[in-house]
């Protein structure tokens, strides 16, 4: 099942969400009863694990009639993030002299997970605009990026049981100020910038998609730049929720982005960074796309 | 004026927020007529934002019968943390081996802020245990801190005009697991057990309490272990909100833990890490005091 959030063009302040019809042609929109304007698609969820789902649809609308949002339009806590979690964008990234978490030699590929997190209010919308402040950074760089939504939360989630945690997938672009990333160390702030965060289109349920071996492709301006397969992930998704869940309980809705593979801007000589009139299309099989155009903020 | 979140022991389950009376004898309950029990004082100033703070009190409670929580029991997004943010913990810190961010001679000192974030599932109350999974790591410290509440958000927010979003202070302890932090690069996992942020025992707002000229201390068992002036920070409190809010929109509510002094656990060779049965107490000079027990979980 794909789950979207969405809203109408005579309605564009009242939330919705509803299934993807199985031909792709419409939205069948579901009515949960409450507010889904910063929950999204995890409202869904939440209906589902209460058992309370609707059984029919309240309307129907084409899908070339609605305004998709990001399917979980804020999240309840900042985005999980992995980082340095293919092994060929790990090289890239130690090579390019902005990662300042290579301290000796043979550290560019990491021995355990790089976690770290995007505020919850930099997720924008499909076809919405990456902000480029040119007085903040010069160096703007996309990520193509699987994210899988947390389904049951937990603590103490071992490997061998993890996959049943994963409700679902969605696209995300770990979008990075890389001079940030490297000046203040610690990556948050320059993950974190107003619009860092296109997702989309939907969240594909786990039945439906087989995020462990998937492709994961980006073009910027239509030229084709990370084309890899989830097959290649460093830690796979059951290590990375076996080890984000071991101190901490994740929660129902909980996204984690797991990565992205080789060909981001920085690993360019020079390096290509994003400039305003940009647009970055995101492919992942099984999913759909996501693009989102740049522009000066 | 210190608000404070808090229960009733007859009715646990009902979160209440009010004014610290003068003599701080008692809880004067302030009913804001909206849900409290994830926002907290923040509800109090979002309605001094919108100019509906009622004028009296719904009723009055001795300190003594009331159950205090964290001031702010579920944040809205992460906690801000500050990395590194007095000089002599910056040396201890680089001289413990723990610290990753040390990639050359002279790293010791950070140029530029470091910003890292705890779930804010890990907020716990004034008295709730600390848990410490021995399981999951043996090197769990304490981290004494003067936190920052924004009061009006903004991006872009010069230094120059920075002290007019902070609201009030509050005081948290930045609990960490040492090996988490140092063998997963990125600071979040291991900032982020459940129950690693121990917040309260209430805000106080800007106008009672200097927070740029205070005194941070921390007892472990009775034993003074932290001791220092918020004088001696590295990265001043106008610098951080600054930087925080250069590319990312600061909002209301928004907590930043402003770093910790020297003199934490992994500063004594050898370290000297939490375990169950300890208590760690935190004072600030104009805030109040916070302890709270270690246990296994």
């Amino acid at each position: 099942m794909k789950y979207a959030a969405f809203t109408l063009s005579g309605q564009p302040s009242t939330v919705r969400v509803g299934e993807i019809s199985a031909d792709g042609s419409a939205v069948l929109e579901l009515d949960l009863g409450v507010d889904v304007s910063e929950s999204g698609v995890v409202a869904i969820l939440n209906a589902q694990r209460a058992g309370k789902l609707p059984a029919g649809h309240a309307a129907r609308h084409a899908l070339s009639d609605v305004r998709l949002l990001a399917p979980i339009p804020r999240p309840r806590r900042n985005v999980f993030c992995v980082g340095k979690n293919y092994f060929e964008h790990a090289r890239e990234f130690a090579g390019s002299g902005f990662d300042t978490s290579v301290t000796k030699p043979g550290d560019d590929i990491p021995t355990d997970p790089i976690i770290f997190t995007k505020v919850p209010e930099c997720v924008i919308a499909p076809g919405a605009p990456i902000g480029i402040p040119s007085d903040v950074s010069t160096a703007i760089d996309y990520e193509a990026e699987l994210a899988v939504i947390i389904g049951e939360g937990g603590r103490r989630i071992p490997e061998s049981q993890a996959m049943a945690h994963v409700w679902g997938y969605a696209i995300v672009n770990d979008v990075t100020a890389r001079d940030w990333q490297h000046r203040h160390k610690q990556w948050h702030m320059g993950k974190s910038f107003d619009s860092f965060c296109p997702m989309g289109p939907w969240v594909v349920t786990a039945d439906a998609c087989n995020g462990q071996d998937t492709t994961v492709r980006c073009w910027v301006n239509g030229e084709l730049r990370q084309n890899a397969s989830t097959r290649d992930l460093i830690f796979k998704i059951p290590k990375l929720i076996a080890t984000i869940s071991a101190g901490m309980t994740l929660l129902p809705g909980d996204i984690i982005a797991t990565g992205t593979p080789v060909g981001v801007g920085i690993g360019f000589k020079p390096p290509r960074y994003l400039v305003p009139g940009d647009r970055v299309r995101i492919a992942i099989e099984g999913i759909g796309e996501i693009e989102n155009p740049c522009e000066a903020s």
